[in-house]
């Protein structure tokens, strides 16, 4: 059922949604491995060549994707482990062959919006130390070496008047900075990748993408330096829902569904909305904080 | 395909379904009405007996309805009509005959959750004056009849660790209203209901109702004053929506899809998720303040 | 020049005032105590007589004050050890000779004022549980013995058109707690103790009191149950400040400034303002957590 | 008793503490007007001279101030008449001899520190256009004839890392604005003034300003086009409160209180309070829509 526009931000997805059948997809990666001690499953995606960006939907890039299934509840121990996981990964994208670096975090997204609101959020609760570095140095915090952390959250364009995209790219210009992290709250497919699963891309940040639709790219090729994007999945498109919801019960039934695919209106009534677990506010909070803290600690030299 | 739990607090809902087929139900008296100026569509269910009542679902009594289509966008003359609308609506199903009142206005629900935060931002919009006339009478306001008007935000049992209905009995019990407004998000059947539906009822609020699911009952027989409660639909369960879609699907094409009705696994994976509008959180600051003028105008005497 | 009307909630500052000169008062006991490990000044202040509580302006009871300095930064070993110290003291005081008891905590103040908001901030925090043990007793957390902990934020008058008073009676007379514990933001009289100085009291809440001036009582007699204050200081007034700076002039330079004392319009403009520190909505933040952790151990049953 | 540092950013109590006495200032020109109908006060004071800008400690430039009682009242009729107020005097001071203009403006200040949140405020309530007129041109507004509006809130140097100045810098860099408006909370130097005084003047935002203290400048100079600051002073420095009323005190006995000259000690305890009114919270609130409205009708064209 195909015909159902079935809108994912997550690379992992994409690749199911294609692997139905088992074909491997040439140009694309894919890797797995299972953290034992935390349950985090985490899927490497490269996407390697034009024909598999074409296949996939999405640039080419490494695309690592870290499934924590409690990640939802409020278990401060579990969510250092997801903290420091991610922190792993972030090191292992991260440009500078561990030389200090001046990195900028971009959060985007819509602090008034709860669903939106994650960029807002992580960067609410990240270390920033460019000002004081460049003001007294790194002794003011007793260290040789130490990344400059600066952040910024642009806004959303119906408040702003501009693209985050040309705020962003404003404040490089002006500051500088060695490379990006830009955390974004994504749409999934599945309701299942709710608010646990944190996808880390070097490809950056795509027009189209996100909870908000970005309409402007935020990459290596638009800023001249490289963009890493973190994103955590917190709504699924309402049609989508009910188009997978129909194409799970073809699947189970084996009865072929014809009828929805010559009746796109049945979900036009889903326009605009979303699906999003009951406690969102909380979980983004949440969320925020654990994102933020796998920042932080990729960030600190030893 | 009744199968599905189809959960709806909107009485107008219950009968919808019920109807289908064009029976009429005894015990159940339905009429309709137009406002011409405004487009505002009225309904009024009054469900007259046990039978009735059983049918439907819902305790006896009188359930409003005013359906404003455009009360999601952000026009102050429309929302100025809505509320006077829904003042008119609520000084018909005031007790006093026009005697003055004591008035408790109680706001259910979560502040920290958004799509729940309906009763909370309602309250903080309200026009309160039982402290001053109190203390220095109705001359304070240079007025010779005021109806009194206390309120108060009881929170959730998660934070409080007791029932809403627990905090506001002992409120009751201390300040002796004539008779109580309690507010509340509730959850509706269909998307296309979504915040720009407003529910008037003389028959409180009972067990399972609103977004929170409430476990006790706000009405005239467990607090011994009328109450009446106004609700505006925020959410649609999310299993609710798959059901309905599939349903739809079935009266457009005459096939009947039994097959889902024997795998109500297909939809488990949407429990706890609920469907809303992209942009719930400035909806609901927009409706908190329309519901609160329409409580505020309805409780000014001349 | 005590014509000054040097306003302050904390006894301590009282005590201080009255002192000078070394005067001892009778019917006044003070006792101090410096913890080594974190610095923490505590001071007991018992106000046995009904002379004692004339001279003193404060009602018979007990007053413990926690001085902490560094309780304006953001250390969070330094709070853990504030919150424990806090604990230790509430078990001094608490009833029931640690047997179960159930327990309202009370978080007075508004929330939308920042310097007010101390009491509802901490009730943000709390852990609560009357509802899960009332529902599915003492298993559900795997406990033998456990005190029943609820809470209420009762908002402001100007919000509400109740006393706080009037909703805490209310619900005390539903739920009937074995005792009460209330939280509130204070007035001091020296900026010197603004943020670092924590109060416990077991004589409750009385008129003119808190950053909001409480009308009514919250105390033993008025509600039947014990009731323990405890407070932050968050403010000084402003005509304080400017009154406190000239005594300290005065006393400096060993002039007296009798013309002051008759020129009480000097400070009128200052009516209705306060002095806080710049970063009070921190603070409050910060101060909420640690109070909250301090009745959370202090609530914990082994 | 010049010996305290009386910080304010208010030009017009510059004035009024250097004329005492009636001198007249070389280089500096005031002219007063009051507005009939609303009573608001204005004072235009124009810094032409070195000289003058020396013995003002403040830029050449225009100063002007309106001062509205009534302000700190919810009054939305008289709120609207200083909106009103605020826009005629912005529209004369406004670059472009009535032809389009593309405007910045930029809300300086800490959303989450109460009283520097009003250029935040400001910008929420902002109407942007750009995005629109951009991508579908004016007659998406059925205008023949507008300004491009759009708007960013930098943030503080505390939480991004990076001087408000650098991210302004870059943004005015990529989307070439024609001029800038930048609104601030600001320090007075007397209460009376505090939440009812707005001051508009040309010559930007220079350092140590505002109640954040700005470190760099926001001015022609610096960014190439005209900046045209709005500031409402909503907090008074605790040690300049003490000594303004030591000031008044030797005014009205007649005596010189020498001492305090040389013990600025006393103030000492001082640093980092602020006196700020009550219901600050409230009020800044209120002031963001004035100020915020003030702008929006300068903005329009007809």
């Amino acid at each position: 059922m195909s015909s159902f526009t079935v809108r994912t931000d997550l690379a992992l997805e994409d690749r199911e949604r294609i692997e139905e059948g088992n074909r491997e997809i040439r140009g694309v990666i894919l890797e797995e491995e299972e953290k034992e001690k935390t349950g985090i499953h985490i899927t490497r995606v490269v996407i390697e060549t034009k024909n598999g960006a074409k296949i996939m939907g999405k640039p080419i890039g490494t695309y690592i994707t870290l499934e924590a299934p409690a990640m939802t509840e409020q278990d401060e121990g579990y969510h250092r482990e997801v903290s420091l996981e991610l922190a792993r990964q972030l090191k292992n994208v991260m440009p500078g062959d561990g030389r200090e670096q001046s990195v900028l975090v971009v959060g985007l997204g819509n602090r008034d919006v709860t669903a939106d609101a994650l960029g807002p959020n992580v960067v609410d609760h990240l270390f920033v130390n460019r000002h004081v570095v460049m003001e007294y140095g790194k002794a003011a915090y007793e260290k040789k070496k130490m990344h400059l952390v600066s952040c910024i959250v642009p806004g959303v364009m119906a408040k702003t008047g501009m693209e985050s995209a040309e705020i962003v790219h404003g404040v490089v210009k002006e500051t500088k900075p060695d490379f990006l992290i830009v955390v974004d709250a994504l749409a999934a497919r599945s309701t299942r990748r709710l608010n646990r699963t944190i996808q880390v891309t070097t490809s950056g940040i795509h027009p189209g993408s996100g909870v908000g639709n970005h309409r402007s790219a935020l990459t290596k090729e638009s800023l001249g330096v490289p963009v890493i994007a973190i994103g955590v999945p917190t709504v699924v498109d309402a049609a989508t829902i009910v188009g997978d919801a129909l194409e799970r019960l073809e699947k189970e039934n084996g009865v072929q569904m014809i009828l929805t695919r010559d009746h796109p209106q049945a979900l036009s009534e889903l326009n605009n909305m979303y699906v999003t677990s009951k406690d969102i506010d909380a979980t983004i909070r949440l969320l925020g904080f654990t994102v933020s803290e796998g920042i932080n600690i990729a960030l600190e030299m030893e």
